[in-house]
């Protein structure tokens, strides 16, 4: 296969690199910039020094078009624009970026404050939350890659929405992450003497994901409402954690929702459901496509607390778009994605 | 003033040392340990060499006795011995442990893992949760100062209790701290190679100032449910944020509740309400005593969101003991906590 | 002594802004800033809400002529140009940019690349080493403060040269600081996710503060040659670390180097020289104007490592300007420096 | 091929299990550690849930014997005892420890402070620094695998001592480490509130690393002096750099001696000489087997200062003796280390 990368020299783009630099079916790995064509790879990030010679090229519709896949890792607000261009080419297209997430143009207007992507392609774009919707993915042109948080949310929420074990109305995310996933744009809320030792909460009830996992709730299970979600800055590099918060339908105990969560994900490779006690830590994940889950029951409260990790910048983003073109491609869901957790 | 620190080694310790040292009311500060009798105090803390040339004493009840406050910086198990002894001395005693917040034993049993402290000592106890409990702390000879997480999460809730503005069962607490909380023993869980660029969550459902947080909510509301309270590790050494969830009873602005917390906090110094919109990080009160805290409802769900921060180690330990010396012996409240925080 | 800072909102700016505002001696501090005029000082940072309700004010030579001092914060390049305006006011200025340090305009020229500053300007510059310059700063009306890695490494070798214990052409400076060093202006080398949990070299043999030091060092020993000076990035906001190795003139033990500056820094109260055996770590200096050292030959090599620790924003910059201040104004050396520590 | 790891409940130990776990050429890897046997490895390391099943056996030498290869990732002191009783039997031998690198006994007894292995087993164990001793490894029954510190600072200095380029008694190498090189026993300089935010220097003249260094350089040049070695821990987990600093011989500049090390380096997969003007940060070889160099000529000083990073855990320990295990059994050298550093 060959693959191209648009938004190369992004955070998003070099995990990309790696993971298909490595991948057992792919030949050719091409690097599109809008901002920095003709430099070399090597000179952006100095410790693919030596492994790659590649050069960062313009942005070509027409030649992307012939590739077996394209990957949109930009901004939002670039891949609405360029998606529709690519459709009718071969490629298939697997978009990391939030524009075609939405599938209610309103939504993405009210939350991105832009103009939404055409309907038509919103049409084609199917969810690429690997793990639970694989038939639709198999069959797809055009993948909507989910964002970090809702990977993280969605994963811990999956076995209790769609067996109805929670009040639909209850759900609250405290999400946290660190701070690769604001990209590599130099920025005072990234700059070093201001993040180190310190915690942060930003955009409190406005986060752009919100609605992004709303939709899939409801999908799930109708009646789900609004949410409550927040996110915190911490000070590290990789890594995001999901602690959620739900009232149960019924009183259950962790013992039966770990069972029923080992169940649900017993054929998903990259879901590690913890066992009882067990909590899983950001750095547990570190460099790999896991998302490690654990759950508890409080019978004072009579609420559930799930927590689910993962590394931002695969789950969340590079890893499981490489997921999800091995579903499209027919191949092995886990292959190119054997990386054991780098640990200390 | 002359005062003692029993368990000046651990890091409530060496910062009480810290604040009473340039206290402008406090003439000595005896250091004592259980552990390292004998030894000078900048041996086992350089920071402070040529600062002081005090000694560690073996803790010594008669002496303490006579003291005009004695600051208990122990682990839970401590006090509860050591406070009986030294009540019927002329020192006012300042507990930092755990051991005399919770008034009702079986509580203590449940949680703490251990036996209570004698029920007549427990009576003595005044909670010392500063901003809310000044006219019973002017009168008390011992308090019992409240936990870290108490701390912030209390402050954040205090105007919504007691006015009444929340449905008091729907309170949940997502507390994140930085490590120094764990005190200074080395242990696995606080080694730097397994927490630098990790994120951790502990004590799910299961830490102990829970039921401190409950007592207290439900002194100014009896109808207040149990809560659901999970913390989690920060890769930092300082701060904590408590984010708090919950029900309003009936729909309120930002800008309502705002005034509200503004109005409630307007005579405590160490409360900072923040502006609308503007979110503190916790190291914005590094090296202080302030509590900084923000507020936004959510009229799409009908909750709101708190935030309040804290340097763990002041507000949350030393400095909240220091603010109740002053208020004890009719000090300006102020007195010798007018830090800046250092930034960055 | 109503002072203003000019550069008030880089990270120089606002220490010089926390020393001030807590100086027995000061009434006033006069925010400048080129860039934010009008702004509120706490809506720039945070942290002082409630602390300062200080406003930006635009750059007034006339205005600050009439001040007691102003202290220029400023990049290199801004203060050569400032400085002639004042120097016929009754301000006594403090510069804290390279501009006036370089006597010779050759030098400035070749490292700072840029034009140098009027030679008459210059003549009237006391170079602020405070610690060993103390009669003509008293006498000044215009302090050259030095560079943070100056500071360091001066501190660490003026015994050694004075004394004439080392070879004058043996000097090697291994140079370590925080990133805080950098400033406030976001830049991909101070991005979080390029700088955590990453050690870099920069600007080896060309850093600007290269001249600097040798200046200083022929001023105490006329014969000393060219040095090398490396300067390296870590992971962590504050602090100087120099680690310099030289060469013996004779043979010396660790002993009598120690009892030479111990002697030497006998009345300096913010040298502190660590026991035999004892390094001081940069957390050890943290949030004040101290700068330790520790010493160890070695009979082996017939070299000698002196190691100094400082905080880069106070002994390095703010905290050495109000010292100097302190001098020009016959105040205590120490007025408005006294802090501990801030450990852990 | 089989393999054990002794001591593998350390970092050194964890690291050899996922490279070897992923190695084309080892079937099985089996794990010993001397205080946990029985115990499931994942239950001490939990991001390796659902990678391994496999549980910590009791040390047991016939067994050992019997495998291909056996890894001692050991505490110093160890591997001399245990050794011996191997070498009779069919594997290979790689050991991590210091105990069989010193050739000779006074220098291990002088600087480790214990007694030396026994001469037979010394003659028996090849120095493992790879790129300079390949035919020695290759016929070699028992490898001495190097320290952490003389890796980066022997591969820094390879070139300039066997072509006679530095004067041999000017060496002075200035090194940092990230804290995973101490080890996971917790202890309070590796505790995470003593030691983020703060940069400290340990071992000054006395680490155990500098007669390892100084053996190397005496085999290629066998006037070389003793050296000048310092230490200093950063806060961060992985990585080494070594700064190195020495007189010229003769000038040269740069561009010759980046030619030098270019051609001396050509046949070293792992070793990447980066061009001119640009040097590397520990960050770009994290997780890999890289080690990155870039030199400097200094005409003022005539000195020359070599950087070279590493990640101490893999180039440092785990993957130089698996690049070592690749030559004693004829594989590619490259074998099972194809790994891109995660950056960021």
């Amino acid at each position: 296969m060959n693959v191209g990368i648009v938004g190369s020299t992004g955070y998003g783009g070099v995990e990309l690199h790696r993971l298909l630099s490595n991948h057992p079916a792919v030949v050719e790995c091409i690097l599109y910039s809008s901002s920095l064509k003709g430099d070399s790879y090597a000179g952006q990030y100095p410790h693919l020094t030596g492994l790659t010679n590649g050069r960062i090229r313009e942005i070509q519709i027409d030649e992307m078009k012939e590739l077996d896949a394209v990957f949109l890792a930009v901004p939002a607000g670039i891949s609405k624009e360029m998606t529709p261009k690519l459709l009718d080419g071969k490629a298939k297209v697997i978009d990391l970026s939030g524009d075609l997430r939405l599938q209610d143009p309103k939504e993405y207007e009210d939350w991105y404050k832009g103009g939404a992507a055409d309907p038509a392609v919103l049409k084609e774009a199917v969810y690429g939350l690997t793990e639970c919707n694989q038939v639709a993915i198999k069959e797809a042109d055009l993948i909507a890659n989910p964002g970090c948080f809702p990977t993280a949310s969605l994963l811990a929420l999956a076995p209790l929405i769609q067996n109805k074990l929670i009040k639909p109305d209850s759900i609250i995310i405290d999400a946290k992450t660190g701070l690769s996933g604001a990209g590599r744009k130099p920025s005072l809320s990234g700059h070093f003497s201001e993040t180190q030792e310190n915690l942060r909460i930003y955009k409190v009830h406005e986060h752009q994901h919100t609605p992004e996992i709303e939709q899939q709730l409801k999908r799930w299970d109708a009646d789900t409402g609004p949410i409550t979600f927040s996110t915190h800055l911490i000070p590290m590099t990789r890594g995001i954690m999901a602690t959620v918060y739900c009232d149960l339908q019924k009183e259950k105990t962790t013992g039966e929702l770990h069972e029923e969560y080992r169940r649900f994900y017993s054929g998903s490779p990259f879901v590690r459901i913890r066992p009882i006690g067990q909590y899983p830590g950001t750095k547990e994940v570190f460099g790999t496509n896991f998302c490690d889950i654990a759950i508890k029951a409080d019978s004072r409260t009579g609420r559930v607390t799930i927590v689910s990790v993962i590394d931002n910048l695969i789950k969340g983003a590079a890893g499981q778009a490489v997921q999800n073109m091995n579903l499209l491609f027919g191949l092995e869901e886990t292959a190119g994605l054997h990386y054991y957790p780098i640990y200390p």
